[in-house]
């Protein structure tokens, strides 16, 4: 099967997906009470979720298209698994309205609004782990110049976010706002390494 | 025709569809007699309907992709036809959002809710039907390397949700869950069709 | 300038255009003085609404890609027509959903509701047109197989929405039923005119 | 890295945000106190911000265009650069859904509306300027066609949002009217300045 229209389907989800997330944000309405400013700050979580989740969609998307060069072809394994990725990531808008709902409540649903939120990722780094192991168990799907056993050899770099994640769902019932910005240290470190750590290399 | 053109704007549509999808789960909002768990428990039926619509567009999708696969060009016909197909997926959010309202409350109105939704995925697959009958109709569109023969005689195989979703029509006036059932059943046997039991043969 | 990228954005908010329709009819809630079939029937003209916008919309992608076919490349003023073209495009959503809103209630709001609509069309039409005339005049954009004469010679075949639109407008005030009835006849005669009579010849 | 993929997920989300553009305006619902014209009349601020942002993504997703044009590949720095461009573009429908909410109102919440809608297109100006410097010091991302002394001493000539943006976030603060009006003007120049006045060069 032929990989382009896969990445053209997938770029089509990530492109809605990112554009989307705008809604979670609350639009204030005029109101005799509360100011405009007073307003925009009372929901600073939407600001900060939509913004992490923007940047997580923007580096999935950067990684999806790294890993689609790897590949010469796709099939139909991989194409369900890539669905399956895709799952989580138009999925993402729902978590990101409950941590801007919830984050600024606090106490218990706003640590299972963030817990909610660190599982999404999760799974989402889960499907792409088994996209990336797929192609490494089956060569033939690999581009002649990648070599094989090195593909393997970099899983864990590959997958750093699986741990990451991970231990980010327990930090969520520790304390919400913490994990957040777990979630966007993440992101941001994410950008630096590919950017000014490589140039610096 | 060029059938890129055809193909690149079906995607986008599927791309578009299978985002939106997200927009029908109710996101619950800070209520102090409801936990979020409880909320999120209580909008189960949301996250059902989700997950079965955005399997079969996925499904559609894939079906769609391997389809055209098989045509060398398409004709005005195959292009308002692909638009009826369109017209199917573009309408799916509602269904979908009709049954998470409507699933939780039961009675009649679940059966219908549940029997509309049915009968949508059945107009889908006429829809989808049609298609290939009409390239089996006319081998001009048909790729070099098809055998036309062979096409018209898969037609059953290719078209197996046809009688499906007529009986999931009836279902869904006997017990609605159990059409929901059903649904999420037929999407699972596909994917498992597709991928272990090809892999095993 | 290439025309490939101005098609590829061009689909894009077609799709996106034809999808989001699907948001303009309302979505029933629980209601226990009001069954879902009822519901259902009452906002009839919301399905009539949605079905004839995603005629029209589908139908102008089918033209654009038509037009797109006898152009060899794009200029500024070309890329600008287009720009005003998907104006139109991007909103009909919002004259669909008012024609939703308004044509159940009747009275001088009907008639206004339905020649706003009308009169979205009629500015499609318009900027669809020049886009016809300003490739006709400007022979460098049209594609070596192409006629320049004969190209200009069909332009009233090509914009034969344009006096009917305008026409609709006036209907509208006379009767919007009249006039959504009408919007429909044009669009299933197109498709008629497009499959079923070209066939025949 | 290859610059078309990058060129078709940005397509994408040009579209789908010059397209989401249109749910920031007010859908009327009957109403027996006020009439569909006069509540259309009442929005107006709805269709003046919505068109302008329709012209702002419109014409950055042109230059865009051109400006990949003239490269021959994307570095990451690019890819990220492209990804803070994105940032501002899908944030577009919040700042415009503001102005269409305040601005009627007037006051000071209307001058912070618009100062946050003209501080969004300055920082959209920012990332693309960014984009357009980051070229001209990498020679080898430029296309061998582009003489880059010649890229780079045009940079005040790509970049002259820049200062007109910041200038406008001060307007916003002493009549938001005007600055509104000020964002309209510099679109219309710049479709003008793109068709016509290099036409008659």
């Amino acid at each position: 099967m032929e990989k382009g229209r896969v990445e053209a389907f997938s770029d089509g989800v990530f492109a809605v997906a990112i554009t989307l997330l705008v809604l979670t944000i609350y639009v204030p309405k005029p109101d005799p009470r509360h100011s405009l400013v007073h307003q925009l700050l009372q929901h600073w979580p939407d600001f900060a979720a939509w913004l992490i989740s923007f940047m997580v969609v923007g580096i999935i998307w950067v990684n999806h298209h790294g890993f689609f060069d790897k590949l010469r072809r796709v099939d139909r394994v991989m194409l369900f698994l890539n669905l399956l990725l895709l799952l989580f990531v138009v999925f993402i808008p729902y978590p990101t309205e409950i941590v801007s709902n919830y984050l600024k409540v606090g106490g218990w649903d706003a640590k299972v609004a963030v817990a909610l939120y660190s599982a999404v990722m999760f799974g989402m780094s889960i499907a792409f782990s088994e996209m990336y192991l797929w192609a490494g168990r089956h060569d033939e799907l690999l581009d002649e110049a990648v070599d094989a056993a090195e593909h393997r050899a970099r899983f864990w770099q590959f997958a750093a976010g699986l741990p990451i994640y991970l231990v980010l769902i327990g930090v969520s019932f520790l304390s919400p706002g913490l994990a957040i910005a777990g979630h966007f240290a993440v992101a941001v470190f994410y950008v630096f390494d590919q950017t000014v750590a490589r140039r610096g290399a």
